[in-house]
């Protein structure tokens, strides 16, 4: 019924830029094929970070896609490490304008685990779905010519949300204000990175192999998902991100569990052991200064915060929980740093369970940092706690002589991260984005000071000294991350008309 | 050194079968590759207990070698349960004997994972290597005719030792005897299991279809390996062994670790708390009454353990571990209750780790059993722990309502088992055999009151009214129940030899 409603809500426009975007709704619902027809075949190249290849062939696929709707001086940036994820680049120079946008987005996804997904789905075969497979929807056929799409069928795959959907709608948004002979009030820039699924690790050195071509008065990011609440909203920061890999060593080859059971010691046990330690059962981390760094949020974040409406109820129902790991609401917990166990694996389970016990127990675990956290220092922080839980800690695979002088080795393996960013919530550029995003929608707009995902934002003002502000487009239910990834199609509608608000930027 | 000089010590034979066992290994020595051939095609045959085809083809194969091998009678055994694996019995009458022996063992291996096999190597396409890869040992190629085994080498597959190798040297030996014309001294009968690895969940209705085939005044059962010091060894008790897979639940969806992180709960995190609290660091189990039923050792067995060799310095140097689980000794551990992690999972790790709060975390454990305990009654236990750790218990998936009533869900799948089994050590019989097996080894014999794994020898005390004793041949590194299974070719001969020398049992 509220998805319904907001439906319903949402086609209704405000004054400002009414117009021009209700020509751009025309257009698109004249086009509905060709946008969707185009977006198929972008979705259906691979885009895993690490798969060179195919991320070269997603570069070349939006290049020419770019160069097709009129977007100048389309090309590659690179950084100075070769042969890794270049960003695609692209411009528009609009005659009398003063201010440039820079929209960014990325292509890249995250991994995938084909046999995860629902039968009939894969991340790289997009799919048509009547509603969503996790409330029941079922696989359709994609509409003919003379059929109309439902806003409220969802397009499923890897990058439908992230945030293939984010390069598509920005392009398609210039493009619609193009074929329909309106002008932005803005010049406008397009960058669209390849590695954020992968901690854009060499985005820094784009930054500063290009930083005069990527000049401009403000980035809007477009990455993430609306309220969940359905409501749109403009986000002012983003929570920093760094992982651990961790390893707990057993005997150097898998035993049987009767013949030794009970004298080789288990690392699956062990791990479980450890990992138990770093959090109490009130879901706090108890590992030493964990939340020592934070900077408290201002009185404007709080004023903002406390106008969010409260989505928690409605979350325990649709994720089918009970009760909460903190007691504090939703978007308190998301100010704070957090310890995720991403995954965890020892030998096999169900079919694969065998009487072993096992030679080594690993879990992958994200940090989520809010400002005040350095990423460094909250990996040193759980490090040390391992090493005081009675571990010896390695970087490398243990040698016979540590496995002859340590009680329990883990090994470590730190991955790449970044810092939190917060763009205050009085910045004039970003204050002038949330008017012209309000002006495009008659339902309420969210200010809302950080998402609990992270973006490598922190780069973006250290390198390029901007403070970015971001929209999210995807809904909230999008799967991002896991299998069974999807965009709700009205979603992908509503971010077209978003960003034609934000090429027509009032003064 | 220490094999060497083991496999110096062995060819010297005790006076009793002295001749015979001489002949044999004559003969052995003669036909080593045609018993090696065929072997080979034996382990090509997949034989997980679930693949009912393959196990058909199995019972196929063993059939037509005891039929070519002069043993009569040959024929599968069925239970009830239709569709199951058969067990395969055959038998040899000797005129004028007033004895039988039953010789069991089992052609069904545990679950196989082949990625996890070293490269080059594969649970069902048979390699030999000049030793055992876990010490660096290759691949080489079998050897022409006029090339000899060096009985060092190791052949690798997935039932080399657990237990196609029981069954292959207990047919061969009769072999060897009929080919040499020398007359058993007790009429024979054969029984080949093929659902051992899977629990042997339909053994006893086969056994009570069949009893009066299947009378014998004892069972000789060949399983498991020689002790660590490459002692052999009789074997007067198993453990019992049951199972149960544990699932956490976490949200319906996987969710985005950024956006829920801290707030939704993590089920990997409350996995890792729920099984860290089933031990402590001392390797105990904290379980309530895990240890209540256990019947302490009588005095002959704690006689005869007092005697084992002690091998624990050895074993920590060859599987890499400095700190055993528990400070009692190897023995003395095997004679108590356990509790074994046999594979966690939840999402994935390494190139599978995605930013993600899981949906679930599995684990899959084993549990252990002495004399008193009961199979049923100990898997109460853990599920009793679980509740008391504050989870709901299911055993199947939770509904909405379950979802909406209980902070923490576990769904628990109870696998069968059955419970420990001891023959006392003064047993008639089962001295008969020891002396049997003495005579045909100079090297010291190690009278063992139970081996640590676990066979469904309560089965046979229960509906055979028979107290076996087990004869292990393989080798103790092994491998078995995990990948890059093998066995010494040495312990093969050895095994042809031992019972031969039980074949030709004297009063």
């Amino acid at each position: 019924m509220q998805k319904i409603f907001l439906f319903l809500l949402l086609p209704v426009i405000g004054f400002s830029q009414s117009a021009s975007v209700l020509k751009v709704r025309a257009y698109r619902q004249s086009n509905e094929h060709e946008l969707i027809s185009d977006y198929r075949q972008f979705l259906g190249i691979p885009n895993v970070a690490s798969d060179i290849d195919n991320i070269q062939r997603n570069a070349t696929w939006i290049m020419n896609h770019m160069r097709a709707k009129g977007i100048t001086q389309v090309q590659l940036l690179n950084g100075i490490t070769p042969n890794k994820p270049p960003a695609v680049y692209g411009e528009v120079v609009v005659p009398g304008a003063k201010e440039t946008i820079v929209f960014y987005a990325h292509y890249d996804g995250q991994p995938v685990d084909s046999s995860k997904w629902q039968t009939g789905l894969h991340p790289f075969r997009p799919q048509l779905v009547n509603g969503s497979v996790d409330m029941g929807a079922q696989i359709i056929e994609w509409p003919s010519k003379n059929q109309s799409y439902n806003p409220e069928w969802r397009i499923y795959g890897r990058g439908t949300s992230d945030d293939k959907a984010g390069v598509y709608t920005i392009i398609n948004a210039y493009a619609a204000l193009r074929a329909l002979n309106i002008q932005p009030t803005v010049n406008i820039k397009f960058f669209f990175e390849g590695e954020e699924e992968a901690g854009s690790t060499h985005l820094h050195e784009i930054f500063e192999q290009h930083k005069k071509l990527l000049e401009g008065d403000v980035w809007v990011i477009c990455d993430g998902p609306v309220h969940q609440s359905g409501t749109k909203q403009v986000v002012f920061g983003v929570r920093g991100d760094t992982h651990l890999e961790l390893t707990v060593f057993g005997p150097k080859r898998p035993l049987h569990s009767g013949h030794y059971g009970n004298w080789v010691p288990n690392p699956a046990m062990e791990l479980s052991r450890l990992l138990a330690s770093m959090k109490n059962d009130k879901g706090e981390v108890t590992i030493k200064g964990f939340y020592d760094d934070v900077i408290p949020l201002s009185e404007a974040e709080k004023k903002a915060l406390s106008s969010v409406p409260s989505v928690e109820e409605q979350l325990k129902k649709e994720l089918g929980i009970r009760k909460p790991e903190r007691t504090e609401s939703l978007n308190e917990t998301l100010n704070l740093p957090s310890l995720n166990i991403n995954g965890i694996q020892s030998a096999g389970v169900g079919k694969q369970s065998a009487n072993v016990i096992p030679t080594k127990a690993i879990a992958s675990i994200d940090l989520r940092l809010v400002a005040g956290n350095d990423w460094e220092r909250q990996q040193q922080k759980v490090i040390d706690h391992i090493n005081s839980m009675g571990f010896f800690v390695t970087y490398s695979e243990p040698t016979d002589q540590e496995r002859a002088t340590h009680d329990r080795i883990c090994m470590v393996k730190k991955s790449d991260g970044y810092n939190a960013q917060k763009t205050p919530m009085d910045n004039v550029m970003a204050q002038r984005i949330v008017k012209a995003v309000a002006s495009a929608l008659s339902s309420r707009l969210i200010e809302m000071p950080t998402l609990g995902g992270s973006l490598p934002l922190f780069i973006f003002e250290q390198k390029l000294k901007t403070q970015p502000v971001t929209i999210p487009i995807a809904n909230h239910d999008n799967n991002q991350h896991a299998e069974n990834e999807n965009i709700r199609i009205q979603n992908l509608w509503d971010g077209l008309e978003i960003f034609v608000s934000v090429m027509l930027l009032h003064k």
